[in-house]
């Protein structure tokens, strides 16, 4: 992975800020996790869409809260004022409208979204990333049936992914919302208590605390009360037992809901993946119902936490359509760098096993000419459908070759000279174990074709006992 | 698919000029469009590349000749001028400036590229595209070895996808520029008429011609002269024979390389899908030696024609990078979009082998209640890797979920109630014949595995029978 630093030459040769190019191993596992996304969304009745990377600037205003100021625009042109989108959600939001879509959808979207944060490398948060998002439109299920999906997709994706172990936090606006307010927040400040509460997976809460003090004007008094609710007192039944919530609409409404969300994960049998959390808050202002995070447990303080997100958002597509549409939605994001940074950082360590090209045979040069041959032993294995390298020089070194193929984990090389022109057959080279042996040109297809089998069953055995179900070859033979 | 025109409520809900949403059939397709190139370019011994949607934008000025004012610019936020991408091409030659790689790379690239055209969505022209680029960098081949190995990709990618009959049309940077100069044309007015000479594909030669006269102030009588070797005197064959060509360097050298690549294309067995065309010119600048178009044949005039093209480039990322580093490249641009439309239109014909959904198997309610049970049973289809759909209602019309499944080619649909609970079996009703069974609940998972095993074989034939090799289920069970 290069970020592109260097300046050289005639142009500055960098990417873009908080951008960075990706290659080889890190593209192999986003694309498997893509594909794993991809096919839980498909197991779950669901269709894809893809929307324009940019958007008509008036769709994205005011959408986004305190992160409005994040979104980056273009340059007008033709009088069509432009954005890059910031989130999946909102184009998803516009689509149901302009479709008029009030019988609802099950879509999944794969695609970069782009905000203009300060960088933090470290953390997998880049201005350009990739973002998964699971949703279902619509009113077509009973109370919190579809919020319960939503949950075990996410559970489905994270346990196929095999990821190390996790926790699901569930809260509701309408609970928060309600606890702040008898902790004597006003209405016209909770959503800015919300941003501040939402830090408290990176900060401490004295932290936080002192940021709704001094920056938000939050008496201490209130501040300490809402402290309560968000360091000790944050299970469920901690808030049942709470007498002075005893009398919140709203909380008892978000009970209720929650009630019936954790009855529903029961019979999809993954309740025990989630634990309510009255710390929990989200950010973006559209979400009105339960809201979750999936979380890593176990993990360094200040590393990947979060790798998936989500919540429901009744309002939004009658916000955006307007004309008193109504279509509910439920939905979660999975952050695919995130768990791409996760997982890559197991797999480095088999190297042989996480093999950074597919390539299971390079047609190797020993001596000057016979390239026409070559070339034609390529084709040839790749009609068999193996992957191929080759040298194309006339005359290349062959301890250059053989290391090239140890470099990346090639496991065959076939060498063609004069000497196995002239007796039809080939020289192999198993690259690992350096043996060599003769195969007669008649049986090489059916020779590799078996050997290379044998391979992918010998790592395919590997990886399962170490548990990467992820790198099984995308091509077994 | 929507072009979301519709302007409703609140703020414009359209997508941008010249773009669109996509959905269902279309993107499963793309889907398998994209894994399609990718497989095959990994199976030629090639690493994955992903650069950031924008650059910055001295990057890309200078590079793409006439098409420069068709880049999107960015807002200056902080300093930091970005444009969106016109083509992966000049960000690879960014990659490799930046990494200085001297030892070359073989490198794919799938995204999305920007390009401020005049949308013309009946060609499959959008502002907003798919690309996926096969380039093969460095001095790492004989001569034109490198060139034949890009062409062999194309073949075996569009072969692969079973497209309609094509041909690849092949011509040289230098053969065109000789041919050019020796018509009359001076050094710096080549650019401008290979820029009209480009659009021989959609246009008339006498409309080119007049463009020539009249925009580009080319006389007459060279005009004609081009006209011979653009219209009837194409071949390779008329080109060797012409007398007035035989005292050019540039076209002796040029025609040097052509048969070098022909020879090598016999060794790959695609020599017969190329064919010289002296009238092929390609629009960007950063060409230098073999241009090439895949272009399908006995399609309509003004339809899909060009589904992939490219050239070899040898000057871009030493002009990029500066420093005099020199990693000449070659590489091929598949037009996704374009195939996808040609491919999409073949199979609307076949719709119940196309389903817009991979559900196997829809869990149906027939009266009110045993939803836990129904959420239940989801959980168990899914974890047997069956692809499930279900009523998440209480109480839903059976008609309208059998309405469902024939719509969305769903083919069984189970169905639990009371008395299914009470003799512990579940109700399957087969799709299409409407014939209705008992299957014990002890047995049910691998009976519904064995029919849904079935179903795709069954698929399977078909789909062989009418050649869209690309329909088959993507998790055969």
């Amino acid at each position: 992975m290069s970020e592109g630093c260097a300046e050289k030459g005639s142009v500055t040769l960098k990417t873009p800020k908080g951008t960075r190019d990706y290659s080889r191993e890190w593209l192999r596992l986003r694309c498997r996790v893509i594909d794993c996304v991809r096919e839980c969304c498909l197991a779950h009745d669901a269709e894809e869409l893809d929307t324009p990377c940019f958007e008509l600037r008036d769709l994205l205003s005011n959408k986004y809260g305190e992160d409005q100021k994040l979104i980056y625009h273009l340059e007008d042109f033709d009088g069509e004022l432009l954005s890059l989108r910031y989130d999946l959600t909102v184009p998803f939001a516009r689509y149901l409208g302009a479709n008029r879509m009030v019988g609802g959808m099950r879509r999944f979207q794969v695609g970069k979204v782009y905000r203009r944060d300060n960088p933090k490398m470290n953390r997998g948060r880049m201005r350009e990333f990739f973002q998964c998002d699971f949703d279902i439109a619509g009113r077509n299920a009973g109370p919190m049936v579809a919020d319960a999906e939503v949950l075990l997709v996410a559970v489905r994706v994270l346990d196929k992914l095999r990821l190390p172990s996790y926790v699901i936090k569930l809260n509701h606006r309408k609970v928060l919302q309600g606890v702040l307010m008898e902790c004597g927040v006003e209405q016209r400040q909770i959503r800015t208590v919300c941003s501040s509460i939402d830090k408290l997976d990176k900060r401490d809460w004295s932290e936080v605390r002192s940021e709704l003090v001094s920056q938000k004007d939050i008496p201490e008094a209130i501040a300490d009360r809402i402290g309560q609710y968000v360091t000790t007192n944050r299970t469920l039944d901690a808030l049942r037992a709470d007498p002075s919530l005893q009398k919140s609409k709203q909380v008892s409404e978000g009970l209720v809901e929650i009630d019936a969300l954790l009855s529903h994960l029961e019979s999809f049998r993954v309740r025990e993946r989630v634990v309510f959390d009255c710390a929990l808050a989200r950010g973006l202002d559209y979400y009105t119902g339960v809201i979750y995070e999936a979380v890593l447990t176990g993990v360094e303080e200040g590393s990947v936490g979060t790798v998936a997100a989500g919540g429901r958002y009744d309002g939004l597509v009658g916000k955006i359509a307007g004309g008193g549409l109504n279509v509910p939605c439920v939905g979660i994001s999975f952050g695919i760098e995130r768990i791409v940074t996760v997982l890559e950082e197991r797999m480095r360590l088999f190297p042989a096993l996480f093999r950074p090209v597919e390539t299971e045979v390079y047609v190797a040069s020993a001596q000057s000419g016979f390239l026409s041959q070559r070339l034609g032993l390529v084709r040839t294995l790749l009609d068999a459908g193996l992957s191929v390298g080759y040298s194309g020089k006339q005359r290349a070194k062959f301890l250059d070759q053989v290391q090239y193929c140890e470099n990346n984990h090639i496991p065959f090389c076939l060498v063609i000279g004069q000497s196995e022109v002239e007796d039809g057959v080939v020289k192999l080279r198993e690259v690992e174990t350096r043996t060599e042996s003769v195969i007669k040109r008649d049986c090489l297809v059916e020779e590799m074709k078996r050997l290379v089998a044998d391979f992918h069953h010998r790592q395919a055995q590997q990886i399962e006992k170490n548990g990467f179900p992820l790198l099984t070859a995308s091509r077994p033979q």
